[in-house]
């Protein structure tokens, strides 16, 4: 098995400033889809875009930018020559061709979880630890998508002020569950709406009008797949091991974009205005709060957009030490699509540029 | 004004054993409606049922058991002879009657949150100080939905081991804010589902496929009302005027039903295993959680059903104080209707009877 072989470090951990020969692989998806609305929107530099898919819908063609392109099947030859691979098709998918990409001289930004907390993979937000994307070793992990609209939050705080302690509980959209999800939910709706009963089929039960705790498989701490990510994938992207998290995933009847309920705890007290400022001023962050006008962050807010919404910042009533905010960001793009993107861009760039971080150590 | 006049304290503050006259004050509400199936569901003693309305709904006839009832106006008069209302037409209008029906000598049990943090009338849940509700001066409030939901998990926790903190975050369904939210959340869904472009005329922005931070006016403090309410309210209910909790309150595209989570933290470690087995036994409490199956409570669980269910009972990695759980709740039901039927029912049993006190001191 080729994939067992050591991948060698690359001789530059950068992608060339020339036009790049960019496969997506996972190309129909909804992630994928999005890969590819962002590389046309961003005129991010593709000299060939390279649509890879399974077998199943390998020949089918896809237009991009006014082109016809045809989906090609993965396979070790497709690889040849590319300059980055944007991978976006699941884990064992990944865990088969992104070793393969590597070893021929691809970069690979992995949007499964399958090397998240591999030790040799850096896990990248690029507004939060830009100077570890460098470290690869020709596959760089994208992290969760509720951990990265958590961590651009939890960044500028602790640029200033130590986390003790992090609770979340989130509002996960069907968007997270993928296009055939989202798909589900609209049909299922209108059953409920029309006097049926909604038998689901891609989720585990019907999300319409309903709401249930994330399904992935649970561990023997009886917490499930999701939120350890978020604990474990937090302490990674933000160089702290020892940070405390725990989270509770909730799949909700929305369809794009996710939001959070997030308790954070410092060792002395972080005076709210002070908070406020640091996150109007955040990358990747829109400050989003009305109190006039009783108006905060909704998934509508920030469906099809960059920023991540945070607003209702304000002191927790139960501890002096501790402040409650919300958030809310688009799943797919900077969930996913927008945040491997700008890992590419970031390596564009070189180490030099950073696109804003605000950790201690951070290349900004 | 005679609202002005002290109401003096009844003689007796039970109900008597023979058949009551019974009147529903917003008789035509969502809760209005449920407490009129309720009461038959439950054999409730009804020598005979008023409804009472606005002027507006006054005149109408409304079916129940069987026969065809009048809708009246209230008016002082609509109280003569009567023993209970059961009153669930908002605040102004609470304030406005109930002193007026107990002053004529009734018992009125009020939903609203007019009277909830009056010191001379208790906030009850008949399962967690059901002994309070004997101190009354002719008026009882009925606490907040969410309220109800989580003193129902607390109490038999607290039971045991003293609480330090609670954190909670809900996702509250569209009949909390009435039969019309429910039905502009069905007519947006059709609408989005349709490709049109939602527009709200009850709620604040359209919950169609969406989600927001709960509406009610913001204190000073950053939070809404509805947060404040679970945290003075709790306290009463508990009889823990120093518990600290922080709440954040969110209104999800859900019909009927609010979910919850829970974050619970004690002095000391609380075993997993005795919070499950408290809770298994608990009064108006279920246990649904099946590691195995990866099946826990829905909003779907619950609708139409008495007890709260409960589950992923499980120890916060962030704190080995704390515990984390989840739970969903009919807010209809158990969190309007049936707890204020079952606080008449309490004062129908007597002081001995309880239904299940669980709070040291409590009547069980």
């Amino acid at each position: 098995m080729t994939a067992a072989q050591p991948v060698p470090a690359p001789p530059s951990p950068c992608l060339p400033s020339r036009p790049l020969r960019v496969a997506v692989l996972g190309a129909t998806g909804a992630v994928g889809q999005e890969l590819l609305e962002l590389l046309a929107e961003r005129n991010f530099p593709v000299a060939e875009l390279i649509p890879l898919a399974s077998p199943r819908s390998a020949g089918q063609s896809l237009a991009w930018q006014g082109t016809s392109l045809v989906i090609r099947p993965v396979e070790a030859s497709a690889f040849e020559g590319v300059d980055v691979v944007l991978a976006s098709a699941g884990g064992s998918v990944s865990r088969q061709w992104a070793p393969v990409a590597a070893r021929a001289g691809a970069v690979v930004i992995d949007n499964s979880s399958a090397f998240r907390m591999d030790p040799e993979v850096p896990l990248v937000v690029p507004e939060v630890n830009p100077e570890a994307a460098f470290a690869h070793r020709g596959i760089i992990a994208n992290p969760n998508c509720t951990t990265i609209l958590l961590t651009l939050v939890l960044a500028p705080l602790a640029s200033r002020r130590a986390i003790r302690r992090v609770l979340v509980s989130t509002y996960q959209s069907a968007s997270g569950a993928g296009a055939r999800a989202m798909e589900e939910l609209r049909q299922l709706s209108r059953t409920v709406l029309d006097g049926g009963e909604p038998v689901s089929e891609v989720l585990p039960h019907s999300l319409a009008f309903n709401l249930f705790l994330h399904n992935s498989p649970l561990q023997d701490n009886g917490y499930c797949e999701e939120e350890l990510k978020m604990l474990n994938e937090t302490r990674k992207i933000m160089g702290t091991p020892e940070l405390r998290l725990s989270a509770t995933c909730v799949r909700v009847p929305v369809l794009r974009a996710h939001s959070e309920s997030v308790n954070i705890e410092f060792h002395e007290p972080f005076p709210v205005q002070e908070a406020r400022a640091l996150l109007a001023e955040a990358p990747g962050v829109e400050l989003l709060e009305n109190f006039e006008a009783n108006r905060f962050p909704m998934p509508t807010d920030v469906t099809g957009r960059d920023p991540v919404a945070v607003g209702r910042i304000r002191q927790d009533l139960s501890d002096a030490n501790a402040l409650e905010l919300w958030l809310c960001g688009d799943q797919i793009r900077k969930g996913a699509a927008l945040n491997a993107i700008q890992i590419a861009e970031l390596l564009i760039q070189g180490p030099a540029a950073g696109t804003g971080a605000v950790l201690p150590g951070g290349a900004a």
